[in-house]
């Protein structure tokens, strides 16, 4: 297990970026979050996604230099066009500017369509949370499952992701609507290993632990069943609806790679304004302590609110190394014309 | 199994409500909510709940007199202290609030807080649809389950509603944060039947399909495991937080039944100001089109969206009578002083 240095990351992503057609700042930014992201463990969306976002670059199914534009504007709701810019600015610029909203106006809704895939929607909760914000954003993106009852791909992961500042740790949710990824599904069969809960059908229509067969039949389960399948349906229809862009299966013609063309919407509310800081930190506290007083199911374990774990993992990753996937990070070497 | 006309239901369950203590124009409302709830049949919400509010009416848990009233106001968002009043006429004025906030600025975010049971939280979300408006709402509760990976309860229901008018039949999700009520678990173990798919830990610590077992360990699982957790953990405190209300630690030192004290929040937006009627049906038409085309995992079933079937339901009690319980039934003829 190599650990590679916060900085030396964030460097190394860079240089690639801007081999790919990034400006400097603009690819600062990005490194920054692919860092960040696997700082916090979410490895899939940080350094092991840089090499796609670098093809999506080369293939021109993202434009490094398009922004988002004005739409519409409608008190404190915005609507902009991504232009198919990179997603982490598209999205970081949509948040900015709903907390700039909020920040005047209690709350700012600002959605965004025809945007490219923001990695990590987690980045974005947090983000809000460092500065005070309560944040609900989502997503939509392509098809990866079958609606609850059916055989077929129609639904999107739609990651949703909530956050609540507070003091002694955000509390930060970030879910997508499927049980597993395929990523997980992909890792786990490579270390001939079971997933802890059925992931998904075989091609027989059973439920199975077995990852091999779910990639096959493509029939991943959407978490929790029918609540799952719904919640994916209800945000990909108020993503579109809000940012007057598309939805799942408008996303699944454009055939340019994941997420590509599609929906997010960023709601920040300022609870500054309301019950103020302390307040939030008391409600948020309790909360949080109710949740860690939790008599763990296994001795030994505790119990987490959403969150909880992400920081201490980034506190380790912080103080020791980011852990990488040796092959992966030789891979980003390359890409930045570094030798490995 | 009997029928019972729409009218004849909200007529005996309004002269319940009036023996209870409700004057004759809130008892309409309320007792409208309910037959509606069951014409829909969400029974548990519906008729079934009947006896257990006028029992709470009774207790003085719930104040029949009670209104909200504005706590503070800051842009489109407004709080309002329930007063323990009515939950159903609560939470309608709270949405009747955001409405009228939504069709001046855009966006109206009302939350409420020391409000009673709502009841099906679906109506509300319903009720915004019919009137043109996207709706999300939700509410906390008292501690129903545990979280993710501890063993004693923490965690509420935190029912979590989403609807998207459409002409067609609106798009509703009406999603609480367990895999399975109590009460279906009672249904299903009176039943002597299973559960389709595991519904907590038996007193061992073992995923089980038997009811039973669940309703004695109260381990009733979380939707989707650790997700569903997580989702009911931010809920939960949003809530508290943007009424500046109670989370559920702090309702659960209540002790004057289900949800009494808790906390809502009511996000209402207005689509016709934004994409336009039109835009908001195509959008809607292209997702609920795209799951409905679904290839059926059971030959001869139909994969739907959130709503569609309840739709249906109410179609087909609006036009037979609705299905009501023998013995319920019987109940709430009493409590209206009538025969059975």
């Amino acid at each position: 297990m190599t650990r590679i240095p916060f900085e030396t990351m964030q460097q190394v992503i860079a240089e690639a970026f801007v081999k790919a057609g990034m400006n400097a700042q603009d690819a600062d930014t990005c490194a920054r979050t692919h860092t960040e992201s696997s700082c916090d463990g979410i490895y899939s969306h940080g350094l092991n996604r840089v090499a796609r976002f670098v093809d999506y670059l080369g293939k021109g199914w993202v434009d490094p230099n398009a922004r988002p534009s004005l739409v519409k504007k409608l008190g404190v709701i915005e609507i902009y066009d991504g232009n198919r810019g990179p997603g982490i600015l598209n999205a970081f610029q949509a948040t900015d500017r709903a907390m700039a909203i909020a920040a005047e106006q209690g709350v700012g809704i600002v959605s965004l369509r025809n945007t490219t895939h923001w990695m990590r929607g987690g980045a974005y909760g947090w983000y809000a949370a460092n500065q005070g914000y309560v944040a609900i954003s989502w997503t939509n993106t392509e098809s990866c499952m079958p609606a609850w009852g059916g055989k077929d791909t129609k639904l999107g992961n739609n990651p949703f992701v909530m956050a609540v500042p507070r003091k002694k740790g955000h509390i930060v949710l970030d879910m997508a609507m499927s049980q597993y990824s395929y990523g997980k599904l992909q890792v786990t069969r490579l270390k001939g290993e079971q997933l802890p809960f059925p992931g998904g059908f075989d091609q027989d229509g059973k439920l199975t632990s077995e990852p091999g067969p779910i990639e096959q039949s493509m029939r991943i389960l959407p978490t929790g069943y029918w609540k799952g399948s719904g919640l994916s349906i209800l945000l990909d229809t108020l993503a579109a609806v809000l940012s007057e862009g598309l939805a799942t299966n408008d996303i699944d013609q454009i055939k340019q790679g994941s997420c590509t063309g599609c929906s997010q919407v960023f709601i920040v509310i300022d609870p500054r304004q309301l019950g103020g800081e302390e307040f939030t930190d008391k409600v948020a506290d309790g909360v949080a302590d109710y949740v860690n007083s939790s008599t763990p199911a296994e001795n030994g374990k505790e119990v987490l609110y959403p969150g909880q774990s992400t920081a201490r993992i980034r506190q380790d990753h912080r103080a020791n190394g980011i852990v990488v996937d040796d092959g992966v990070w030789a891979e980003v070497l390359a890409l930045a014309g570094r030798k490995s």
